[in-house]
């Protein structure tokens, strides 16, 4: 089965929105055997909209599209699917019930524009939207389906996950190939040398298994896909493999993020960290806190961007400060096992560093950071250089700080 | 003029990467007067990349494409523009040079695969990449430009604004129209009451104005463009009358993101804000350091996340913790007044809630979220209902934490 993505509206066409709901739908996909072909950005505009579905139509046998069902004179995508299955819309008194019921408490929602929400194509099949007003609209084109979802992600995502993908299994008679991915991620060696490394066995890999390199923020993982005839087991042979090969390089057995990773050890081990942050202001914590039960593991942080906050808060000295400066293996030590005895915890990590664009100078360059960790043994600390840009800086610093951590884990 | 984009790679498709780029672009191009029509994705794949040039180059001029220009074998777009542009690749001793000199303290890099990258196909025009090792090719065909660059996000970010769009504007010899956007942000009223307070506004725009409603996190974007006739000042005298009509509900006169806005009024009253999150771990921190220059009003935050930072940290009594409960007016105003007094800052904001998916009870629900400002005059707090998804609750969090801020400034 083949599927595409059309995602409908002006906003991510003039960059005002990003568009991560391809992503996690293509996830979704992924995970069901459904191989996502192409997606497609197109205007708020009817012949737009129209070419693109007849377009996604010549490829494949599912179109997803998401936007455009808002209440307002903006959001045209329920008109435009109406004039493509040739329909017309009628009421659907379950959909206005569930709204009704949805918004009893919020008269000023239940107006007339709300209203016309609880019109729906004649023809098409309609699923509950739980968290929404939009309806969760399915059409059947001969073998070949059609699924609109509201654009704003949660509402898409719960849609998805609850509605619209167990549907889309129940029309799936036979499903004939499978798609199977496997990542693992490595650092410290450039991609290029990686690809060398690996010629041999890129050249040996059958034409139903593929290798792909996805560098970011200074980690590359290497994705293992396999389309069609392989077995798990073949699948796996070759994984390991691949982590034979990449041994020396290897940080994680998967593709997912490294604070995941960390926090599944953490928690299993019954150990807790902590965090002091300067220069990557929050996003270290950010990180850390980001997925559900992450308070299992995670105590807290103190971002001190003001140096102020690093004496106040983290007894760094001044003294300390003006002799070594504010982004120097002793200031970051200090940060990371004062954090580390103020929260009881385990582990702590310490950033500190010159994230830019302004800030550099002749020795410490933007893009210079100093990292700690404080672990029961000891602390120690590794000095990078990141790059020029603010987010990068940022972004790469938090993963070597992952990295490094996992390291001494 | 009109734009559009083709991202290549695998792992946008399987959902390993969410595009960024696209969005940062359509910015750009949008900024310059380019309508960009379409975003297609599509797979490392020779057929599918040539059939997206071929229907981008029927609807558009400018052709711009992102990735598969590693030295990877994943990577083929250099090869395939080679066939679609009917030439070869040659040795380009400017672009080896500057390779080089990029790795001189990098023989790892210095490989093989890497000496590939000097490799150019011998019709394009050659720009330089100056953070990298991939070419940026751009070729004419006919009117037509297709620009191709490098998927990794700063280098396409470095090579559209000092390469891509001076080459564009040099070869644009007359822009006929041009695009105006204009943006406020609103609060407090839902999507479709707003729609008909401004039903009347609507009926009497003149067919080259849009109106877009842009719902995110508890806040609408409204967004005004003019195609073509209108003048700056006929749109300004539009916009003025929008903002009369929402008046109520304003609270930016931009779309800048409100962490910008706060930052910018802070800075020009040489004023300063910390802030002590729980629930949010970090991410208004992050918001708050996101951009350059946030270190002049910025000064730090305690992210207590477990209670014994709350208590260690900030001094929050176990006694208030166990009367009123973690989630509670009473804690989220001590942390507040805690936070401001330890830093000496003129403003702070505390958050404390529950951000799910376990952790709530029948009096607390999921997404119960208590915030707190503590200005120079007084400390107040407001409690809020944000929906039963972690990020959601965490993101609208940290957006009704800025609006509260903003009212209080």
């Amino acid at each position: 089965m083949r599927a595409e993505i059309i995602t409908i509206g002006d906003e991510l066409l003039i960059g005002q929105v990003v568009d991560t709901n391809s992503a996690w739908m293509a996830e979704r996909l992924n995970e069901q055997g459904i191989e996502l072909y192409q997606i497609t950005s197109v205007h708020d505009d009817r012949a737009h909209i129209i070419a693109a579905l007849n377009e996604a139509f010549s490829r494949a046998d599912l179109v997803l599209t998401t936007g455009g069902l808002g209440p307002t004179k903006d959001d045209i995508t329920k008109h435009v699917l109406c004039e493509y299955f040739d329909t017309h819309l009628i009421e659907d008194a379950h959909v206005r019930a569930h709204i009704e019921e949805l918004y009893k408490d919020r008269p000023d929602v239940l107006n007339r524009l709300t209203a016309t929400q609880w019109m729906v194509p004649a023809n098409a099949k309609i699923l509950e939207n739980r968290v929404g007003s939009a309806p969760l609209m399915v059409f059947h084109k001969g073998n070949q389906l059609l699924a609109s979802m509201p654009g704003v992600p949660y509402e898409m995502q719960i849609a998805m996950e609850e509605q619209i993908l167990p549907y889309i299994k129940s029309q799936i008679t036979h499903q004939k190939s499978q798609i199977l991915h496997r990542t693992i991620q490595v650092t410290g060696i450039p991609e290029s040398a990686l690809a060398i490394l690996l010629e041999d066995y890129e050249r040996r890999m059958p034409q139903s298994l593929h290798l792909a390199y996805l560098p970011k923020d200074g980690i590359i993982r290497l994705r293992l896909s396999s389309y069609g005839e392989m077995t798990e087991r073949q699948l796996q042979s070759w994984l390991d493999e691949l982590k034979r090969l990449t041994a020396e390089y290897m940080i994680a057995e998967s593709g997912d993020p490294l604070e995941m990773i960390v926090g599944r050890i953490l928690t299993e081990r019954r150990q807790t960290i902590s965090t002091a942050e300067s220069c990557t202001g929050g996003k270290l914590a950010s990180l850390l806190s980001k997925h559900p039960g992450s308070s299992a593991f995670y105590y807290g942080s103190v971002i001190s961007y003001d140096n102020s906050v690093k004496e106040q808060l983290l007894g760094v000295s001044s003294e300390l400060i003006k002799t070594h400066g504010v982004v120097s293996e002793e200031v970051v030590c200090e940060m990371a096992k004062s954090i580390r005895r103020q929260t009881k915890t385990d582990y702590a990590i310490a950033t500190s560093g010159i994230a830019g664009p302004t800030g550099g100078t002749k020795e410490k360059p933007v893009g210079t950071v100093w990292i700690a960790w404080a672990t029961p043994q000891e602390t120690t600390a590794e000095c990078f250089h990141l790059g020029k840009l603010r987010e990068q800086v940022t972004d790469r610093a938090c993963q070597k700080a992952l990295v490094g951590l996992l390291k001494r884990l």
